[in-house]
């Protein structure tokens, strides 16, 4: 399970503290709780609030790269903001992220290329969020066909089809699960499929529940990675867990402890 | 989802106590916590050291419909026991279970419709209990084949696939999911999927969030079934949130007290 820490997000007030005062500590905190707590790699948002979203992302990225080497998740919907910084960050990165009409997926899948980076392709396009599991699935499909041609390996491709709040959407929590089940199957190598967890409760009591039940039940369909919060130990467990009961890890009595220093 | 609670078995040392003692207090007052927590149904099992199998089942049977009519879950793997109490066992009935070897499902298929009984088939048979998810399917195939055959409709037919401990069969909880999804294509309508939930983490550590995250991941492929703990609140609670996360029932701030109250 690749898991991306969502904890780095301007959204947060900590973060947001964190950025307006250059308090690189605080970020730099946040990159090794979220790595020893079992993130492979992490989200970097600097949030709505950014006046120069440019140069917040740059120095939330020097302050991580001051700690840890993990892939950094460039998470920005401007174009300009991402051509802006992709160039100047040192490291392992993913694009988060690229709608799905041609004309841009194709932009995002060749800067992808350029930079050795992933990319993060979401399963809407300029008609907005799809209302069912086919939509999502012809979005998807389409953008696995543009990676390809323009050389994008699967295992750099995390197509995400898009969560919606289990109490504004009903239905498209169980959308979700059958576009995952069957993106899956589209190539071979599959591409990783991805969400972002935390959007199923926004706005619900029982969020961490719900986030909880969602990962285990989109891993069983074939979601293989998150940008959730490892710092909820359960969540984590739980992704653990789903990992064994999928076949992916073996038993043993710690297998939880073990799975966090692999 | 339908829960049939599997408290009331001689293998717990109350319960076996109880039965020892004719205590039926004990028995009513599991019965009416299983219920209050939101089974549906009750699995009955005399435990293996009931010297009287027969009189056991028979007197467990009697003092829980002192206090309820729920459909009670004869659970026993001798026939002549099964044969010799489903005719005194007053109400709805569960006969778990029959293997599905022909000659033994289509006994166990006459006698549930000879009684208005629903079925549990396992798909087991004398050859043991497959090693892949394929055989389970063929076996479950049969067994739905079977019950059709027999006049057995099929929202009373719950096919099991058998859950081994993870600890034990690494890939057993995969293989089960993988029949899941594909037995429930099998007819329209189509029958249970249900299984045996805490065995898929005897003796493992962790069992409770074993135990949820299987829940919640064979939800997503279609389970709606299983004899499980429903005093685990939970587990309870995440048997619920996968019913509202596959949209079978709608998101309120309270909906897991509303379920329970269904």
């Amino acid at each position: 399970m690749y898991v991306i820490g969502e904890r780095i997000n301007g959204m947060f007030e900590n973060v947001k503290r964190a950025i307006q005062r250059k308090d690189a500590k605080v970020i730099q905190d946040l990159a090794k709780q979220q790595l020893t707590a079992g993130a492979t790699a992490l989200d970097v948002n600097v949030g709505p609030a950014a006046a120069d979203a440019e140069g917040a992302m740059l120095w939330l990225a020097e302050a991580i790269r001051g700690v840890t080497d993990a892939p950094l998740s460039i998470d920005t919907a401007k174009w300009d903001v991402m051509c802006a910084v992709v160039s100047k960050i040192p490291g392992a990165k993913i694009l988060n992220s690229s709608k799905a009409d041609p004309e841009i997926a194709r932009q995002y899948v060749a800067l992808a290329v350029e930079y050795g980076a992933a990319l993060i392709g979401l399963t809407i396009d300029s008609g907005g969020v799809p209302g069912n599991a086919e939509k999502r699935v012809e979005l998807g499909a389409q953008f696995i066909t543009i990676a390809m041609e323009g050389g994008l390996a699967m295992d750099k491709l995390f197509i995400d089809p898009i969560i919606l709040p289990v109490n504004v959407a009903p239905q498209n929590p169980a959308h979700c699960m059958q576009a995952i089940a069957q993106l899956r199957l589209f190539a071979d190598p599959a591409p990783h499929l991805l969400i972002g967890l935390s959007n199923v409760s926004q706005r619900c009591s029982n969020r961490s529940l719900i986030n909880r039940a969602y990962l285990a039940m989109a891993m069983a369909q074939g979601m293989d990675g998150a940008i959730m919060d490892p710092l909820d130990e359960e969540l984590m467990n739980t992704a653990i867990t789903a990992d064994l009961l999928n076949g992916k890890i073996i038993y043993c009595d710690s297998y939880l402890e073990a799975a966090r220093h692999v």
